[in-house]
């Protein structure tokens, strides 16, 4: 159904949900019209948390994600140890590795990768946060997964490069690139298995 | 990834987004973090539209469909013949007809079907607007689609009999019930069968 003959104020909102993500135009009309039934209140709460929400979240001044303070709890943690730094693309990744549990160092949000040809230099990237962040003394830098694509693997090396040039003595590692858990072989693409094969592990 | 690691004001965005049909938790989470993406001005577009939603739009005193203004365009146009009145559910269906552009009479939305189980009853239809119009002189009531289900069966008998006790001498239709154009007679249902068996049209 085609939101043509939908009252404006309806068809401002299906187009605009239509732009999410997963919404396509139907079901943005779809949870436009739920939107409609939903008690009053359900209905403005929605709108004033979205209205709201890049207000309410501010970029860490340490390792630009994103949090309800400055600087965030993460950077804020004493627990979480100094010297090796996860430097992550998007915070999404960090969201990711937090929840996963495991890591108890602190981050840094690169906000992006190199793609030259998008657009996309030097100057997108948060390199003046991960030299302060560097001078302050972490030793060890790690992170960026996302392996294998062109942007990702330029990002890698042109960080490798500057880290290894400005901050001699400084090891930059990555995400180890393998076989994940539970796949087969025979399933691995080309790339993969000669990764695996060139960084193998000792049992 | 579950929402509870993530900062409070999106995480209020992340709940809220998945009460809406087609997001889950994940896709929730996928919206709104495209919404943190989005330039400030387009995310609060959102927010604002969606907040003014049902503000901006009124229940027709006619019809009891929504629109800007009140009467709706449609109810507000002469154009429209008066004497073919199309009962619907709920005012998604309406919207299903007005796409299709056919159907050149108006309306009247009944607010739900009659499921005495679930403490629908005829309380909470629109029968008083019904009556309303029935006696400014249309002469038939056609529609209420979704055949086959009870809530459906029961409302259309329910309506048929008011109708006809009420309103002598107004003819009460409904959609035909049949075999949809292009499917084949061996993969329909027993009632559908049934029902077009019954009523076998005239060609």
């Amino acid at each position: 159904m085609s939101s043509d003959r939908l009252p404006l104020p309806l068809k401002d909102v299906v187009e605009r949900l239509a732009g999410l993500p997963g919404l396509g135009p139907k079901s943005a009309l779809r949870a436009a019209l739920a939107i409609l039934k939903w008690p009053d209140d359900r209905a403005r709460g929605l709108g004033q948390a979205i209205f709201d929400l890049r207000d309410r979240l501010h970029v860490c001044g340490r390792c630009a994600s994103l949090a309800e303070s400055d600087p965030c709890p993460i950077c804020a943690d004493p627990a979480r140890t100094g010297d090796l730094l996860c430097v992550v693309s998007e915070w999404d990744s960090l969201l990711v590795l937090e929840e996963a549990g495991f890591y108890k160092g602190r981050y840094l949000v690169l906000g992006g990768l190199l793609a030259p040809l998008d657009g996309l230099t030097e100057a997108h990237l948060e390199l003046g946060r991960l030299r302060a962040r560097l001078r302050e003394g972490e030793s060890r830098v790690g992170g960026l997964a996302r392996a294998g694509t062109l942007p990702a693997e330029a990002t890698a090396s042109f960080l490798k490069n500057l880290v290894e040039r400005e901050f001699p003595g400084v090891v930059v590692s990555r995400l180890a690139q393998g076989i994940p858990l539970g796949a087969e072989v025979k399933y691995m693409d080309k790339e993969t298995l000669r990764q695996s094969l060139a960084h193998r592990q000792r049992l």
